[in-house]
């Protein structure tokens, strides 16, 4: 398979813009229509297969947010590899959100079973398995190393937390070293670190290792934009966390590249309240509208 | 249900000294009269199944690593929960070693699919789920909170990273704040505040909200153990890691409390090889070796 980096940008193109749906699908927000007449799992599953076809020629990938499908237990995990394998029979790439790290030989079994394609294990995944993973960042080097082997192996992509959306973050995030930084450039420098080299980089100039930087700390963007030249940032937080689109242009480099903007509840509930009957139209303006919004941004 | 911590103090006085047993079952390694005519799951189940009659009754707890099983996705799932429950007929106590960690509304959502008893969901876990989790802390607060509040209610404890036993972690842990600390005394002090307050504490004075401190990391326990006389630590790094009993006597307190010693290649495959017949007996001794070590240190 091509080099992540790659296939995001050449998706992004193809799409109309650097779009990421993020689906957490929450029992109580289906429409009722949805959930009328079927279990938890079973309405999820029929609700973000939906969504899949309503945002699949706007996104340049979806994020599925994995605590959603595991508070459901092996049911859960079951319906959500089915989704992922049904995102890319649609031609959808796909981020698994589970914020997964350890230290190097648990990691390897993480990059196992959230990352390979799981040809090995039945292919659980089908069709290749999710494109990329976001992971922690606090084991450095060691706790890094086996996603990043099976990236490379595999063309897939790994986003690693570096500044987080919610206000809690700045307690650890936003402290202050001895050299100047913020914990969070901090992160940022290893994370650059471990992520370069020719056998981690695309053509783009991009490296499979990319970061989360939240669109609500948009005062620290630029400075983790030039800490980071080659990480392509995962963005959430525009919409219902409040951030919009000037928050995120700090995220681009000077080319209007380098940044996927993730939005999950402004879309996928765009509908509002549960009694809605006709729910889909809703969903499919909304990722309109953020497509027109950071296109606008970007010129 | 009690307190977590004065459960974890009652489970330790029982069983006769502050040991957990880590269980990360990898296929390569099961002894070959376990492995034979079984599939990979199954193999595993018999062997972990084996593995807690053998120590349970040395054993205050035991250490699940969630990614062993994660890797032969829902199966493998659905195998960690039957083996939950299993642990909890044998009255042993139950660490999940997940590391999860996200924004607020994520978390809750983890705290209900990795620590609530699952009663909701069909009981998944069985004799009501895991004692406790391992958490991330980089979200601070609001990624805290709502694990807090389901240990709060259900009796239940969090071990939040903050010294990670691997060498790779001293890349951001190690780094100087302005204020002298490293930035994992800054984690620990971040973990000490949100874990004080009477709702999370026990008759034992010590919290629901644990911290993991790597027994390789002995150079700086005793500067956590004092920011952090609250928390209980989870030593991990005893044995395979290369820590012995010396390096994990500053993780306790001046009365030989409040940590909780874990090791686990060293213990589950003491047996060495494959190929061995009789491998149960060198299971049994490792933890009891290792017992009379960390006896050994706290007099």
């Amino acid at each position: 398979m091509a080099h992540f980096a790659d296939r995001l940008f050449a998706a992004i193109e193809k799409k109309g813009g650097p779009i990421c749906v993020g689906i957490d699908p929450v029992l109580e927000k289906l429409p009722d229509v949805v959930r009328e007449g079927r279990g938890a799992v079973d309405a999820i599953e029929v609700f973000c297969s939906r969504v899949l076809e309503l945002v699949g020629d706007r996104a340049a990938m979806v994020k599925f947010q994995s605590a959603c499908f595991e508070r459901y237990f092996s049911e859960g995990l079951a319906c959500l590899h089915r989704l992922i394998g049904r995102a890319r029979e649609l031609d959808v790439m796909v981020i698994l959100d589970a914020k997964r790290g350890d230290i190097g030989s648990s990691a390897a079994h993480y990059a196992a079973g959230c990352l390979a394609d799981g040809e090995a294990f039945g292919g659980a995944f089908g069709q290749g398995g999710p494109d990329a993973l976001t992971v922690n960042g606090y084991f450095g080097l060691d706790g890094l190393a086996p996603f990043m082997k099976v990236g490379a192996s595999e063309g897939k992509g790994l986003f690693a937390l570096v500044r987080t959306s919610n206000p809690g973050g700045d307690a650890i995030q936003s402290l202050k070293l001895t050299d100047g930084r913020s914990v969070a450039e901090a992160m940022g420098g290893v994370v650059a670190e471990i992520g370069s080299g020719a056998e981690y980089e695309g053509e783009c100039g991009y490296s499979l290792l990319g970061a989360v930087v939240g669109a609500t700390k948009s005062e620290d963007a630029a400075a983790l934009r030039e800490i980071m030249k080659g990480q392509i940032f995962l963005v959430p937080g525009f919409g219902a966390q409040g951030a919009g689109a000037d928050d995120v242009r700090a995220c681009f480099d000077g080319d209007g590249r380098g940044a996927l903007v993730t939005a999950s509840r402004s879309i996928t509930y765009a509908y509002g309240e549960p009694v809605v009957k006709e729910w889909e139209a809703s969903v499919k303006k909304a990722v309109e509208e953020m497509q027109d919004e950071i296109a606008a941004i970007l010129g």
